[in-house]
């Protein structure tokens, strides 16, 4: 099957207009439609030896959005600790989730166990599952931005307040708390780099020929 | 911006096209500009706290590919040991890589390092710079697939193999390393699922309302 230069660069559009959405989020629901492709975007990421070992947890009461609101407001302060004191309040002062006002979340986990102990490609390298979970998260992310739809990603937050509040098993990873919803725009940019917290690297500086070079 | 119908249904059919390539690549070369947009998605990823961890070592000698090819002769034969006896013939009938015919390969890292050691967002949940590289190989995957190019994830190769052979610094995490080329064609279905290796997972048993249910 073919692709052609307007699907290619429908393609690139999307891929550069994603943002990581943490504000701006409407409380407008997303169609059962929608929903539904975004997740299929998702369940046809590579996965190592075809193991698909996702699952997604759909969360839309508040009471369960209230716990984990909780989670992050104490996973933040936590982490507000780790940074130096010239650094604190720059950091304090971003918005980093958008918990309660996005409609939708979505943990999205993954079952190291699924279609047996020994699965092609994971022989040598263990991690490749985890990995796979993270193709089929960014494929949601794109899917998402797709339809309009903004998606963060929350990772301010410990796996066992997710795990105890949605009742995650213990032989169950989590990869990823995703909140969804309609926004009232997308930014241009990245909000770090709008913000000054990091410029976007120079790519020539991260690119090597045929060996690993140091660089200026 | 707006993303329209028909820039949503192009992202769709990217997705549900794309393969995880391991034969069928073409010798012809990959021109610059190809190879600028694909590196550019890539670098548009996502990243926790902006770091931008990743860089991407080009391989394209002969020499370089064929050490790699020895090193995944050798992690294959390890790898058949570990399936059972009624599995392993099935196991080595497979085709898993394209190194020596696919005319690039790009190894992708993270340096874990990068812009200092508090990371915003990695303070919780350490792996997140890992992730993002990730996030940085789906897009690249999609877009070498809305170029019509071809891109296959070698991972039963060791890490050593790829850092002794690329000359990757001991400080740098190796995620992947991908092939890639122009193909004959692209399969309707992922190999393991047209070989009935392991069925597509009925989406709907992996998804859960609010909290996690066990499924039939």
């Amino acid at each position: 099957m073919n692709i052609n230069n307007a699907e290619r660069d429908a393609l690139y559009k999307v891929i550069f207009s994603r943002r990581d959405v943490r504000k701006d989020f409407l409380p407008t629901p997303i169609p059962d439609d929608v929903l539904a492709r975004i997740l299929q975007a998702g369940h046809h990421a590579p996965s190592v030896g075809f193991m698909q070992p996702w699952d997604f947890v759909l969360v839309t009461e508040e009471n369960t959005k209230n716990a984990l609101k909780r989670g992050y407001d104490l996973a933040s302060i936590e982490s507000a600790q780790q940074f130096s004191d010239d650094k604190r309040e720059e950091y304090q002062s971003f918005k980093l989730e958008g918990i309660l006002e996005a409609p939708l979340g979505i943990c999205v986990t993954c079952d190291r166990g699924r279609n047996g102990p020994v699965v092609i490609g994971r022989t040598i390298k263990p991690e490749m599952d985890l990995y796979s979970t993270v193709c089929a998260i960014q494929n949601m992310w794109l899917a998402a931005r797709a339809e309009n739809i903004g998606l963060g990603w929350v990772s301010i937050i410990h796996d066992d307040v997710l795990r105890d509040t949605l009742n995650i098993p213990s032989n169950i990873e989590i990869i990823a708390y995703l909140c969804l919803g309609y926004v009232s725009k997308f930014s241009d940019k990245p909000e770090l780099e709008e913000f000054g917290w990091l410029p976007r690297e120079d790519i020539n500086r991260l690119i090597h020929k045929e060996k690993w070079s140091s660089k200026a």
